[in-house]
């Protein structure tokens, strides 16, 4: 495995989407008349909640491995590190390719994407979230198992298959005859927020793009503030637990400090009321990590009014009591 | 208001969807690998949660609306009796046509079904379900304000309207390239039901329609059975909220006694199994109701087994309490 020197361009997000069809679903581009009332904007929800998984994950997996299958060292394991929902989507999409995989997850990782991982055929490696280097310890593996490495957002590939989020919104907006003012995507390392700021860029470029991330972890909001890359404070704490990287990624700020429009936050107050929210009127399970961009237009972080916005909900893999817990708090 | 003569026929279900173009969404029909991999079947799900109301009703109350409005005699007020759904659908259909609407629903209705309906500017009227007659409270209401009474069943543009569901099924399905070999619907007095058997017997008329029923409550399937109309034991319970009809419509009845292959029924703890897997593994709010074509399904009711079947989710309002309690208990 090489370094990616160059991120991936939107030809290489066209190829990503010819790739996924009839494996990934394309998920809907949605709207409400009492989420359009509340707000005074016209907002499509791409909900990637309904994707294969139950996340985005998925395409970047998907598209990594089976570009790796088409190169001249096609791989005979996986592996790859993970919160939940990179682990699920590499988990799937080596079991559609015949592979073995192996995930390092945090050993507090929500018991549904533990359970979910190993249902899907992959063997699970705990480690401590608060001790080891999760990096390390899958580099490892894979030099163990000769395996190959598919990292959850520094990699052109993976990039290129989280960016056809940002093609199908484009192309699901452009026949709504809807032109675009602003899209809001939730941020991790920054894979789908970059994969989707290259799509945008390419196919709707009057549209702002936002990251979107927990208060404590807003690292790339404030690495595009400084126009350099700045970790978390290290004490930070969230239940977002799909966002909690410490850093922006190399490859990924490369892209979204030149494509972003801006970064916002929301804390974890305002993400449970966005989950709520898409319980009780949109009749969407969304975990925390993937309703951080809904808590943005709903908290008011960004001016709508007037403007037709789009917003990701990433991922909807969060257990009974997390949820239950974000529905009694509101 | 005259009684109902004649069920209505596709040309009525055409000009339904087309009033409701641009007011009622279309609602995607949906696919999971998993779920397909637990079946043995080829699932397709029709979500009417995220309809507007979080549910179908929106449409047949629409429907009903917009065509007496274009009578000779339109209405300065309507007047709804519901457990809630229809409630919403009415309330939500009269404010988009700027006339009053007052609502007679039951007290133990589910909250968020109270609050949605007076949310969309409706007056509740409330009344005990083991004790007074809601049509007779309705009736006498309609009278006394000079209202026009939407019906939830029995009425051919109510119908229609209810139609619409299955006529998009029928268009998502050949879009997709399946053949469906059965529909699955949820059943409370039979409009969805007969509405959605009427489009498929002209749209996909080798596809085979079945009612499914809460246990206790599975008057439609009995009737069929028996060939004339049965009504529910007095002392029957369910969670199922929207489904309590003590008998099958008149005139939904006289459609589904002619175009069903069959009525399912499934008791509450398969319908909780069904909320929790939708949680789980679809990311969708289902209320008791409107899963129990699902837990038909999931619970072996019909042999899906290299069959194409589409299953409509019909409705997503339920309290967070009761969402929570079908979590833990499976």
């Amino acid at each position: 495995m090489s370094a990616p020197a160059a991120p991936p361009d939107i030809a290489d997000i066209e190829a990503a989407a010819a790739r996924l069809a009839g494996h990934a679903a394309v998920t809907p581009l949605l709207e409400w008349a009492e989420l359009d009332a509340r707000t005074g904007a016209r907002v499509l929800i791409k909900p990637e909640t309904l994707q294969r998984t139950g996340s985005f994950k998925f395409r970047g997996a998907f598209n990594k491995i089976a570009s790796l299958r088409e190169g001249p060292r096609p791989p005979g394991a996986v592996v790859a590190y993970s919160s939940g929902n990179h682990a699920q989507g590499v988990a799937a999409a080596a079991a559609m390719a015949g592979l073995a995989a192996v995930i390092v997850m945090p050993a507090d990782a929500p018991a549904i994407k533990i359970a979910g991982t190993r249902a899907r055929g992959a063997e699970v490696v705990l480690y401590d979230r608060y001790r080891e280097e999760r990096e390390a310890v899958a580099e490892a593996l894979a030099a163990e198992r000769g395996a190959a490495l598919i990292r959850p957002y520094d990699d052109p590939d993976v990039i290129a298959g989280q960016g056809t989020v940002g093609d199908e919104i484009a192309g699901q907006a452009a026949a709504l005859g809807v032109a675009l003012d602003a899209v809001l995507i939730p941020c991790g390392g920054g894979g789908l927020t970059a994969g989707c700021a290259l799509a945008l860029a390419a196919r709707s470029p009057a549209t702002r793009v936002y990251s979107v991330e927990p208060a404590g972890f807003d690292d790339t909001a404030r690495s595009l503030a400084a126009q350099r890359r700045l970790a978390n404070e290290p004490g930070a704490r969230s239940f977002c637990d799909a966002l909690l990287a410490d850093r922006p990624g190399e490859l990924t700020f490369a892209v979204n400090r030149r494509l972003l429009a801006g970064g916002l936050a929301v804390d974890d107050a305002e993400t449970a009321a966005a989950m709520a929210y898409a319980f009780r009127s949109l009749k969407l399970v969304v975990e925390p990590g993937g309703a951080v961009a809904l808590a943005a237009v709903l908290a008011g972080k960004i001016d709508c009014r007037g403007r037709n916005v789009a917003v990701v909900l990433s991922g909807g893999n969060v257990d009974p009591v997390t949820f239950c817990r974000a529905l009694q708090d509101v």
